[in-house]
């Protein structure tokens, strides 16, 4: 195979990621979101709110770490934030995918882009940092637009929300995190 | 409402482009695909084919264009490509729709993100023509992959694909053209 062959392969295969359904619904809750789109909401999230990245970020890196942050989801589904499933199984199936999915594109694209998804999954860089915040906020914002979405469905308290967002979104972007805690202290509320 | 809040309207509303559907399938055949998603695959699509670019290109507008190109759709649906609907209404009915939608962002925002997508329309640079030239590849090759798919139940003929998109493709990635055109021409000498 040549060279673009072997990119058309890898566009082919990734078009199943339509296939994968989230817990999250749309906001007119027709139904549940899948993860292409769910990834193209991500980068638009980026597109609009890389100001209040909290270190200095490079917009590009980000979009592309959030466009392939959920391919691996392929071959393993998605993982609920709210589900029970051990985080090492979860680890190594999804690391596995990586290799498989970015493993059919030609040297040394198919580096790069494995290298992007790890460092995502890192979440050490300023970039990652941003990204992995915003994958964390836009469910939260869904959830609230929702009158609790996923929470509600899953039992989730107060507590539990604060713990399981809290630290991703404020490490990555505090601004965003403030409003936030406005948000879900106000939904536990009124519940 | 203050910036944030502006920027969060607008990241809701867009929501809404998850559940409008374009005639192309999904790759599998389960469904028509909806126009956030097939977002999502041209930003994959810009990330790893812009070596293909007919001009020197900045990847990371190509990408920005191609997140926001179908935005528009949300008040005025997909025009398929081998449907009738006359140009010129349509080309109103969206300029509208750009305006609404882009303009619940706070300013200078509103206007960056309106000018990409007047800029992807126009297609006069090189961004916008490799964008555009993405944006008709990937229907071309969903076609392929899937005997025909709109194609078929169109009636469209070796001619009418030839002129509605040989001339965008071969514009903005002349060597993604010449492929095609074997693609193309095997499968109308195997009907």
């Amino acid at each position: 195979m040549n060279k673009l062959e072997q990119q058309l392969v890898f566009l082919r295969e990734i078009d199943r990621l339509k296939a994968v359904t989230r817990q999250s619904p749309l906001l007119d809750g027709s139904r549940r979101e899948n993860s292409a789109e769910h990834s193209w909401h991500l980068a638009m999230y980026a597109l609009v709110l890389s100001e209040y990245a909290c270190g200095s970020i490079n917009a590009h890196r980000v979009m592309q770490m959030l466009l392939l942050h959920d391919i691996v989801e392929i071959d393993v589904g998605d993982f609920p934030i709210h589900g029970g499933t051990s985080s090492e199984i979860q680890t190594k199936q999804e690391v596995r995918a990586a290799e498989r999915i970015f493993g059919l594109l030609p040297q040394p694209q198919a580096d790069a882009l494995l290298g992007l998804w790890q460092e995502f999954e890192r979440a050490e860089t300023e970039d990652a940092k941003f990204a992995k915040a915003l994958d964390r906020f836009q469910p939260l914002l869904t959830n609230v637009f929702t009158d609790g979405g996923t929470w509600k469905e899953s039992g989730v308290s107060l507590e539990q929300v604060l713990a399981r967002y809290g630290p991703v979104i404020a490490r990555g972007a505090p601004q965003l995190w403030v409003v936030c805690e406005r948000w879900v202290a106000r939904h536990f509320q009124e519940k």
